[in-house]
């Protein structure tokens, strides 16, 4: 493959689609191909994994949680992620791999260990990492200020405990410092153009390094 | 765990869900506690993903497919399997693993490489293989009979073509080859009290050299 595989990573609230949208838009003005997903979903099979996951109220053990999200992943890579990187693209993608080592292994699983090795394993069967993840993090009370905003309809993890919502972003915070090359923070706490800056001027770094 | 894992495997139509309730009936007749199971599905959750899998016609990539069924095993085991073996229950299932490498690696996936490692990849991460799998084989003919005969719904796999089914039967035939320790075959032709007599001395022969 030899595009570039961008992800998306933070809590509900931190921006991640925002940012998605503007780093896209400014990338399309450079030239550049650009394609913009999300997960879980972002194929019509794993959209319907998603509703089904997310909204359908059926309760799966924590593993089988897992290898669920690693269904629609598999779905999501094979039918436009690995098609759009080989044809050369940029692929933005809101969550990957770590959201699930995140809500499902630390929120969830409280960071149980064999979870942790399972999402690792599933991972190395999916085969394809990120070359750059971005982590968008916000206090919690700024993320919860965003989401009464926002409205709509609230998911599963959106409405779980404030102790849960620690754990995921424990979990983001131990991914980050475990995969220093791929992983970079970003304060997401200012107006949606600053931040834009910080993540334009990021990327553009390892684009160049890259020389996609 | 200190049960016995018991699977039934074979084409649709081959009598399987009969051969386990018979079974069932003369093992507790004999005083065993014995759990009856199926797959897909076979736990709440894994039944709704069940239903997703065989009749929503939502299209996965086989990928996708194979990590799917895979959740909801997972979400079996971890339910239901699991707790009865380690309460030393027997457990008869109609379809496991092997169901997964015969349909989808060797039907949909023409005994594609890639997708029979991810096979056995995934079931390294459930981590419970059966203790005997009986191989319920008929001719093509009578499983067609015994399908129109049962009427119903028709699921995907059971509408799919005669050369999936032919390539089905090769893997069931290939994977019995490879595991000789567990699978036996069993002439499911004749009517079921018969073939429940060769089923009844196999198991009882497996049961006693376990001394369960």
């Amino acid at each position: 493959m030899t595009g570039f595989f961008l992800t998306f990573e933070g809590g509900e609230g931190a921006g991640k689609s925002t940012q998605t949208r503007l780093l896209a838009e400014r990338l399309r003005q450079q030239g550049h191909r650009v394609v913009v997903t999300r997960e879980p979903g972002g194929a019509p099979g794993a959209e319907a994994l998603r509703e089904f996951l997310l909204f359908s109220g059926h309760e799966l053990s924590l593993r089988a949680e897992i290898f669920a999200m690693f269904a629609a992943r598999a779905d999501h890579v094979d039918t436009l992620i690995r098609p759009a990187l080989e044809r050369g693209d940029i692929v933005l993608c809101d969550r990957f791999t770590d959201s699930t080592e995140a809500y499902q292994a630390w929120g969830r699983g409280e960071a149980n260990p064999d979870m942790l090795r399972l999402v690792n394993a599933l991972q190395d069967q999916i085969g394809r990492s990120p070359d750059l993840t971005l982590m968008l993090e916000v206090p919690r009370e700024v993320a919860l200020e965003r989401l009464a905003a926002r409205g709509g309809r609230t998911d599963r993890f959106e409405a779980s405990t404030e102790a849960f919502h620690e754990r995921v972003r424990r979990g983001f915070g131990d991914i980050g410092r475990r995969n220093p090359h791929r992983c970079v923070s970003i304060d997401a706490t200012g107006a949606p153009d600053v931040v834009a800056e910080a993540v334009f001027a990021t990327v553009a770094g390892a684009l160049a390094s890259r020389r996609v």
